[in-house]
């Protein structure tokens, strides 16, 4: 493995993995009200339109990836819309 | 331009100015207390390490949006750590 494919494995890693702090943290405090949800509502169509440009290009890494990085992303909006605007 | 052409760019605008809608409302608001600074830490790192990986590839279109990215990401970093945490 080079430099260039581990310096990509890395921002591959970091980029997909990015919003677990946020979800941990709004599980643990049940608090989301200074959470932008139209944040979590673009980053879906983003990384849902990487995943389809994948499947169109039969690229696996492209596909993992923002696979992943849609299904936690969603998990976030989920959280932020059954969330008690009180909690 | 193609499809696949179109999916890239709609993909690579939506996933780059995602964290946008967050700035607006923690400048709004000027609450950030529900907000991770480490999913932005994380997020600042990933796209840092995609940005290296574009220079080492002299690939523009990846040099650009996640060198947007960390601008956008890092904005809103400063914003959490500079933000009164009762404000």
């Amino acid at each position: 493995m080079n430099f260039e494919e581990i310096i990509g494995i890395l921002a591959g890693v970091f980029t997909t993995l990015g919003v677990l702090p946020q979800i941990i943290k709004a599980i643990k405090t049940k608090k989301v009200n200074d959470v932008s949800p139209l944040m979590f509502v673009v980053l879906c169509l983003g990384v849902g339109f990487w995943t389809l440009y994948g499947i169109l290009k039969m690229d696996w890494p492209i596909i993992l990836t923002n696979g992943i990085s849609f299904i936690l992303n969603a998990i976030m909006l989920y959280i932020i819309f059954t969330q008690d605007k009180d909690g």
